[in-house]
């Protein structure tokens, strides 16, 4: 944990906090804290700031906290990703946070599995906490927004308007004709990334995706696994779409 | 698996080989092959080919291969990793072979913990397997070389000219003057890439690299988790240093 995110309704007037919960047990068994200690802090989609910590007791812990002026700067990429198993959906929501996604976009695809929509890991009570960890490990505070739009036709022709204004779109494929690189220098502002399924777009979800301003980039050769293939779309999108 | 790796040892003359093993099992249970079916193999440091189901029993395929002429192309990119904790090295193994390594030297640094060094997760028993898997996931036969050189100023100093001949030397360091974006498309030619540990490297050892040829570049400003800023840094090298 390199930041310690907080809720606005926990402070008090006075600024102070008294933590009691599985971050206090951080705060106390793993970084060890002490009175007059300094540990970074965050507000939930607020500003980043520094906790003096006031006193320690057995499973206690007060910090009285102070906060930059702005809070940290906006993600500037969406995504749009075709729900994966859940096995692999759990491993990535602290990752997609930690990548730094605005808003992430579950939905269908022909090739996505009817049952893994059943799956308590697409429940926000499941992966809130799996995305907070993912802000605390990038120390940012802005919480991905999430929606799951089940019907694919639906999302990009209606919903897609309202759900993401970046005006740069592109859609992961394997066979198309452009590399990421090669569009690198080009573009900047928002970007709206669209990751299928492990066996890819259909010709259809593809051709609807065209239709509305997405452009097909490859990530390379390599068939690599659903996880490992979307971390490293991020990272390549983000390190050169986003100077 | 994408690509069923085999051993040329394992052929017989007449270019087919009996499976009793997991492998076996995986062509029955998962792909329910059936005699006359073809499936992509690959022979472990040799080329790619397909394999010809000749017959199907309870716990046995029989397979008749044939291969192309020339084995993939070899991977551009050499990996220096200061050792991470036996759990994200357990997670990396497959991931590196997949996202295509050549030679993987395993390393010390002032803040890798003593104690890593005795798990079973760098015996060549443990992590071979892990390795094949890999490389079956990207369809790739090149096992990457694994080194282990706990010294790491000897490593820098005498090793390194014997273990890679990549021209290009990076060094990953979050506090870099130049971006992972900066450099891409001036270079060319086989990668080394030095990522640190948790910590970060110290110092001497960024001193040390730099002495070697090694430049400082960052991969944004987002501190990752381990395993994730291996897999992101090693994406976005190979997109963009190697297109």
């Amino acid at each position: 944990m390199n930041l310690l995110l907080l809720k606005r309704t926990e402070l008090s007037d006075d600024s102070t906090l008294t933590l009691r919960d599985k971050r206090a047990e951080h705060l106390i068994r793993v970084l060890r804290v002490s009175s007059g200690d300094h540990v970074r802090v965050g507000l939930l989609n607020g500003p980043r700031g520094t906790g003096r910590v006031e006193s320690v007791a057995s499973d206690q812990v007060v910090l009285r906290c102070a906060f930059e002026d702005a809070p940290p700067p906006v993600s500037r990429l969406d995504l749009i990703l075709a729900l994966p198993r859940p096995k692999v959906m759990k491993r990535l929501w602290a990752q997609l946070a930690a990548l730094g996604v605005g808003r992430i976009i579950l939905t269908n695809a022909a090739r996505v599995e009817r049952n893994y929509f059943d799956t308590h890991v697409i429940d926000p009570d499941f992966y809130t906490p799996l995305l907070i960890e993912g802000l605390q490990q990038a120390q940012d505070t802005h919480l991905p927004e999430v929606s799951l739009q089940r019907r694919f036709k639906l999302l990009i022709e209606d919903d897609l308007a309202t759900l993401s204004d970046a005006p740069l779109r592109f859609v992961a494929h394997p066979t198309a004709k452009t590399s990421v690189a090669e569009i690198s220098h080009s573009a900047s502002g928002r970007v709206l990334l669209a990751i299928g399924p492990e066996g890819g777009w259909v010709p259809f979800e593809l051709e609807l995706l065209a239709e509305h301003g997405f452009t097909a980039v490859h990530f390379g050769a390599r068939t690599l696994r659903s996880d490992t293939a979307c971390i490293a779309a991020i990272a390549t999108v983000t390190q050169f779409l986003m100077p």
